[in-house]
């Protein structure tokens, strides 16, 4: 068995592998070539255990991630994926689930970013700084010639560290600016990603500022949850999803199509729009979205080529069972 | 986080301290101080993942196992356990799931013969040779003054490999026997423990045969599934499971129920048995029965004190997440 730490996967994998590995897994999504159930939720009180297993063609994964909102010092999330051979069951590997989870969050928007983003875009708006966003930074660095990005988070104490870590990854030469508002941060970008856990619009309902971009939400998981305003759906183009999922249980996509703001029916899924090779990124004064909730069947695909690359490079630590 | 290998696990705890955990399981069942959810099963063709989570005060544990019955050369399960802080999430430690899963089960049955078996008990008989009877006889030697083994297998090849490891495990003092016949091989000891995968009794349906013992069932864990003949129900005294689950779902108790051979209420859990300091061993012709069918709240406690004691003794593999 081949245990893999954040440090492994740092070195086993690149943000662009991890892209390649989440439109790889949009085409068996397309293909219905996987058993995923719904997650398990173990609830202790106010703490939470999220059992979400897959089994595909190459792979079975279970992630397994504990929540307890009320941690103080230590992260609120703790989490690990569990990898076994699909045709026998055996253990192969266990893998630090923060990294995993952030990478493969960071790539479904990267992938969004390659497939959805203007060729030329080079200007970033995150808005919400926490680990969600760093990695969404990240990804789509790896995608675009980004110049500039510029950071907004409601509580600004979090922006220096973030930006000390965006830096190191990134290396100096992007220039990385905090905001003191939303509006300016996101004025002049191309693209503009949003991970926060807001129950309301965190941007502004202002159709001049949302026009012709590229808007990726990461944040809404849950219907109670929305990050978008309701005039981005009067500006959209289009609406993609990473998954026919996300539609029941995002607030950007539920209540809008509640409200009538959206048509369920004019709702994409990335998947179809990959296969038909569709060209989206035509703006002329209208926007992109990609609403992302994610799924079990990311973190199987991703999990089992960082355990194929990790043990090509020799990275990792063995051990007998 | 720990991680605790077959040999680690060996080295951390005895079979004696397994038994106490288990004592100490059936004292938080009976006080409910846990949250354990039903286990959640993945199917894809014949093969099968299992998720076991389970909270209690100390601990949260996840056991997963995966069941591949056309392995032909490894084996057909697959397991490890996850084990988190019950007070932060934090991953403290990864175990191997096979060797804790015959180590906790052996102890259970251990436990009946701590609490059920005649004090000066010094046979046994297994039936099944597999890899559980072989936790269930070192269970039973740990608790009783075994002297003879007597061994009965369907198919006597297993035989031999079972033989040698038993001894290796008991030590060279005691005297181990295979049996052509099953009835031999039960006739004149104090405890027989079944630990079959049949659908059909594997005991003789002869009283004569059958009294004067402890008997414990491993095997049924499914309702098709039966190891007792109808005699043992009339000659049974107490018929004693470990949790109430058990009831339904061993055919080794839902059948003689639904036959009208025993009635439900009165089967007795072996915590109510512990908790009131019952007498069960007066025999007079009659047997006590005891069937196991495991949850996963043993596993969360037998692999807490796993973790603790290899902290202890500086035993397993340290490594940073």
């Amino acid at each position: 068995m081949l245990f893999l730490s954040e440090d492994n996967i740092k070195k086993a994998v690149t943000m662009k592998d991890v892209i390649d590995a989440i439109d790889k897994t949009y085409s068996v999504y397309e293909a219905g070539q996987f058993q995923m159930p719904e997650r398990m939720q173990v609830k202790n009180d106010d703490n939470t255990l999220l059992l979400m297993p897959c089994f595909t063609g190459d792979a079975i994964g279970t992630k397994l991630v504990t929540v307890f909102p009320n941690n103080q010092t230590l992260p609120t999330l703790h989490g690990l994926v569990v990898l076994n051979n699909s045709e026998s069951g055996e253990i192969k590997s266990v893998l630090n689930g923060s990294l995993l989870t952030g990478m493969r969050t960071g790539a479904i928007g990267g992938s969004a970013v390659r497939h959805s983003a203007d060729k030329g875009a080079s200007s970033l708006a995150i808005v919400g700084t926490g680990v969600q966003g760093l990695y969404q930074a990240i990804a789509a660095c790896t995608e675009r010639p980004i110049q500039t990005i510029n950071l907004f988070n409601r509580s600004p104490k979090k922006i220096p560290a973030f930006k000390e870590s965006l830096q190191k990854w990134i290396g100096p030469d992007i220039s990385i600016k905090a905001h003191d508002f939303v509006e300016e941060a996101i004025m002049d970008v191309d693209i503009v990603i949003t991970a926060t856990t807001s129950n309301t619009p965190v941007l502004p309902n202002n159709p001049d500022l949302l026009k012709n971009k590229l808007i990726i939400g990461v944040g809404s998981f849950q219907p109670t949850m929305r990050e978008f305003p309701e005039s981005l759906y009067d500006i959209a183009k289009h609406v993609i999803v990473d998954t026919e999922h996300a539609i029941q249980e995002s607030g950007d996509i539920a209540t809008p199509i509640e409200k009538g703001w959206i048509k369920k029916e004019s709702i994409l899924t990335m998947s179809q729009h990959i296969l038909n090779h569709s060209q989206l990124a035509a703006y002329e004064g209208r926007s992109v979205v990609f609403k992302t909730t994610g799924m079990a069947l990311f973190d199987v695909v991703v999990a089992n080529l960082m355990f194929q690359k990790a043990q090509e490079k020799g990275v990792g630590t063995k051990l007998s069972m």
